[in-house]
C-alpha cells in the first residue's frame, strides 16, 4: 500500500526563521487554522503539550494554597471602565457581544480580555473581615484580544491562559505574593521546559494596565528576540478603591485590600518551539514531552522483533516513562523523520542484532547521540538519559541566552550590537520615558526589564547623560 | 472577638424546593451572580467539585484513547449555517461578536454553543485517509446559550463542560462510539456521584439538533422530576456530507467517515444538589467531595486537644484521604452547621474524654449516625465508612428513582399519577409526535426517553390508540 502521508522538509531555521516556526508549528501537528483570523485550533499534540504545562504549575499553585474558580467570560462595558488605566489600556482590543439570541442587547458585553474587573466585583460582593483575607484565586482559561497582526502560540486573538488573582490584607503580603508567583514561572520555565530567564521589574511603560509594579521572566530565543515568559503584577489598593472593595482590619477599623494578578499563557510553547527546535522540528524537554520515549523495531517482520519492541514500550511504561512504540507499516526513514519532527527526546530502536547482543540503542534527540543500553538496565538508564537530555538543553539556551548579553555605553552602540550580534543589550537608565522612546525609535528595541540583579556599568544613563537609576536590558521582542 | 459571620438558616426544601436549591448554591459558596443575568461565579468549593469530576471523566475518556484538543470561542456565522438542522437548532439562543477592536467586523462570529461546526471544518483538513481515522478528540471548555430564564448550574447563559468529538471510518464504530461514551456518563454519576440512572433514546422531538440518534442518562431529583444529565449523539454521516468531508476507505474509494459527540456540564452540580441534599445543606458523594472528612478539635483549648487533631487530619492525609482540621475559633455548634451545609462526608471529633479512651467519634454526613472509632484503626476505618456514605447515598437516591416509577395506561390516568405522586410515569407509546405532544399539553410531561430496558406494558399507545412501538418514560424536566 502506498504511502498516503510523508513527513515533508521545513523550511531551515537560518533561511527564514519565521517560516521555520510556522512550518514547524504546522508540521508536527501542534496547530490549525480555523475560519477566523488569528484564532488558532490547537491540535493533540500541541494540547498535550499544554497539559503537561498546566499540570505542572496547577500542583505548584495548589501547593501554595491557591484554588481554581471560574469567572464569566462576558464583562459589561461599564464594569471594565470601572478602573481608568486598566480601560484604557484594554479597550482598544475588546471584541464585543452585542446580540443575545434575537434581541440586541442593552449594554455591550466584551469577552475578557483579562479578568480583573470580574474578581474586583466578586471580591465587593464576599470579601467583609480580615478572616475573608487573603483570597487565593487562579482560573484557567481562554481569552480574546483583537490584535491586528496574529501567529499560532506567538500572538492570537484568543490563547489560552492561567489568570492568578489575589487580594491580601496587607500591601507586605500582596508583595510578597507577587514574587512567589513570578519565582513558581521562573522554576517552570527553568526547571520544566529548560528556558533560563531573566528576572525584573518591567518599566512604566511596559507595565500592565493598572498595576503598580509587573515583575517579568524574559526568555531568549535562537533568534537572539526576547519573549516575555511570565508576568506577575501587584496592584497596591488602586483596583479595591475603584472597585469599592473594603474590609473590617484586625484593629476593627475599614479598609482597603491589596490585590495581586498574574499569568502565563500558551505563548510559552512558541517559546519552546524557538528555545529548543532545530532544522528537523520541535525539541521537546523530557519532563513537558507528551511521549518522552519513542520505540521502533528495526527489521520488525524478523521473529521475536515486534514483540521485543512491545515488551520494552511496557517495561518503560511501567516505569512512569510516557512511552510509545511505533508499530506502523511506514518506512524507518519516515518514523525517524516524523519523530524527529515531533521533537520525542528519546529514540529508542530495537532490532535482530540488538536482541543478540542483549541490547537497544538510544538516540538523544538534542544532540543525535546514540548510546547503547543493556537490556537488563533499561529501568534505569532511560531516565537517565532523559535527565541528560533534560540538562542539555538547559546548558545549551543557557550558553545561547549567556553568550548574547552585551554591555553598551551609548545608545549608538547599542545599536550597532543588536544589528551586528543580537541578544540581550545591558546599559544604565535614567528612568525617564523619553530615553525609553528614543532607544525604540533610533535602535528598534524595547526595554526587556530592570533586573533584580543589578550591576553597575556606570554613573549616567547612555542615551541622555543624566545619572544614571538602574542597569535595564533593552532587546527586540516577540 | 464578634463572629462576624454566621452559617444561616436555609429555606426547608418542602416549603419552597426552588428557594432550597438556591440557597444551597449560595450559602454553601458554590456560586455568586455576576453583573450578567445567567452568568454564574464558580467560587473555590463549586470549582472543586467540578474538578473532581472533571478528573474522573478526563481519566476515562484518556484510558479509552480519547485526547484533547482546544477548538476556538467563535464560530462565523457561515460555519455555522453549514448545517441545516443544526443552525436551525442553536441559532436562536446564539450571543454575537459584532465588533472587534474599533471596527464593526465583516461577518458576526457567533460564541460557541457547541462546537459541531469547528470540528468538522478542522477535520476537512486534516482527514484525508482511512489512516487518518477515527479522531477521538474531547475539549473542556465552556459555552454560551442565550436563554430566557437561568437557575445556578441548571440552566445558565455560560456553563462549563466537557464536548467529546469523534470521527469514524464505519457506521457500527461510531455507533460503538456513542454508547460507549453513555456507559462512561452512566457509571460517572452512579458510581462517583451515587446519582442511579435510567438509560436510554431520545425521541425524534428531544433529540440533538443535527442527530440521527441521541442517547440519554435520566436522574430522578428529590423532588421526583427529571434531569437529562450527559447525552452521546449519533450523527451518521449527515455533518460529514454537509461539511465535505472525505477520505480514501481501504477499499481506496472516497467515501464519508461517520461522527459522534457527547457531553457533560456542569448541570450535574445541580443534579448532585437535587438527589442528595437536605435541609442542612449539601451532601456531598465522598468520591467527589472536595473535603472527605472535617476533623473538629472538641474543647480545643485542653492541653493536647488541638495537637491530637493535628495528628488525625496528618494520619487521614497520608492514608490518602482529602481531609481538613477546623482549628478556627468559631463555636463547635457553627462548626457542625458550616461543614454540614458544606456537605462534607465525614465530620469526625476528637475531644479530652476521646483521648482518654483512645478513640474518636465519626458523624455520617448522609444519617447522621455516630460512630466511635478506635484511633489505632483510623486508617482502615474512616475509608471504610466512606465507602458506606458513598453505598447510603446511592441505596437512598435509588430507593427514590424506584419508588417514583409509576405505569399508567392511559393519558388521564398518566397525568393523574404525576399530579399526586410525581415521578417518571411508563407507558406504551405509538412513535407518534402528536401523542408526545399532547402528553405536553395535557399531562404537561416531556419524553424523558425510550429506555434500552423494555417491558411489555400493553400493546396500544395509551394516547391514541393505535399499535405501539416503544415503552417510554414521561416526566417533568429541569
Amino acid at each position: 500500500m502506498a504511502k498516503e502521508k510523508k513527513v515533508e522538509q521545513i523550511t531551515d531555521m537560518e533561511v527564514d526563521f519565521a517560516q521555520w516556526f510556522t512550518d514547524v508549528c504546522i508540521k508536527a501537528e501542534l496547530v490549525d487554522y480555523s475560519a477566523v483570523k488569528g484564532l488558532f485550533i490547537m491540535r493533540p499534540y500541541g494540547y498535550a503539550i499544554w497539559e503537561n504545562i498546566m499540570h505542572t504549575l496547577d500542583r505548584k499553585f495548589k501547593e501554595t494554597g491557591h484554588e481554581n474558580v471560574a469567572m464569566p467570560m462576558l464583562i459589561p462595558e461599564s464594569l471594565l471602565q470601572q478602573e481608568k488605566d486598566h480601560v484604557e489600556g484594554f479597550a482598544p482590543e475588546c471584541a464585543w457581544v452585542t446580540v443575545g439570541g434575537s434581541e440586541e442587547l442593552p449594554e455591550r458585553l466584551c469577552v475578557r480580555p483579562t479578568s480583573e474587573t470580574l474578581f474586583c466585583q466578586h471580591w465587593s460582593h464576599v470579601v467583609h473581615s480580615w478572616r475573608d483575607l487573603p483570597c487565593l484565586y487562579n482560573q484557567w482559561c481562554s481569552v480574546l484580544r483583537w490584535e491586528k497582526t496574529t501567529r499560532p502560540f506567538l500572538r492570537g486573538r484568543e490563547f489560552l491562559w492561567q489568570e492568578g488573582h489575589t487580594i491580601h490584607a496587607t500591601e507586605e503580603e500582596a508583595r510578597a505574593e507577587t514574587l512567589q508567583m513570578l519565582e513558581i514561572y521562573a522554576d517552570t520555565l527553568e526547571n520544566d521546559m529548560a528556558m533560563p530567564v531573566i528576572r525584573g521589574d518591567k518599566t512604566e511603560k511596559e507595565k500592565f494596565a493598572g498595576a503598580e509594579n509587573t515583575y517579568t521572566v524574559e526568555c531568549m530565543m535562537h533568534d537572539h528576540k526576547a519573549l516575555q515568559s511570565g508576568t506577575s503584577h501587584y496592584f497596591g489598593d488602586g483596583f479595591a478603591k475603584a472597585f469599592d472593595i473594603t474590609f473590617t482590619n484586625k484593629e476593627n477599623k475599614l479598609a482597603h485590600p491589596f490585590e495581586t494578578s498574574w499569568g502565563m499563557s500558551t505563548r510559552v510553547i512558541g517559546g519552546l518551539i524557538m528555545t529548543h527546535g532545530d532544522n528537523s522540528g520541535l525539541v521537546l524537554p523530557p519532563k513537558i514531552a507528551p511521549i518522552q520515549v519513542i520505540v521502533l523495531p528495526i527489521a520488525a517482520h524478523k521473529p521475536g522483533v515486534t514483540e521485543k519492541a512491545e515488551e520494552l514500550v511496557s517495561r518503560l511504561k511501567a516505569a512512569g516513562i510516557r512511552c510509545k512504540g511505533d508499530f506502523s507499516d511506514n518506512s524507518p526513514g519516515w518514523k525517524f523523520a516524523n519523530w524527529e519532527m515531533k521533537g520525542v527526546p528519546l529514540r529508542v530502536e530495537i532490532g535482530p542484532k540488538d536482541m543478540e547482543k542483549g541490547q537497544c540503542v538510544a538516540v538523544r534527540r538534542d544532540n543525535g547521540e546514540k548510546i547503547v543500553v543493556a537490556l537488563d538496565e533499561l529501568e534505569t538508564r532511560i531516565p537517565e538519559l532523559l535527565n541528560d537530555v533534560q540538562q542539555g538543553l538547559f546548558d545549551k539556551a543557557k550558553a545561547n541566552l549567556d553568550s548574547h548579553i552585551f554591555e553598551a555605553h551609548s545608545l549608538e552602540e547599542a545599536k550597532e550590537l543588536q544589528e551586528t550580534r543580537g541578544g540581550f543589550i545591558k546599559t544604565m537608565w535614567c528612568g525617564d520615558l523619553q530615553c525609553e522612546l528614543d532607544m525604540k525609535e533610533k535602535a528598534g528595541m524595547s526595554s526587556r526589564c530592570i533586573p533584580f540583579e543589578q550591576e553597575h556599568l556606570g554613573d549616567t544613563c547612555p542615551i541622555c547623560g543624566k545619572p544614571a537609576k538602574h542597569m535595564i536590558y533593552w532587546g527586540v521582542a516577540y
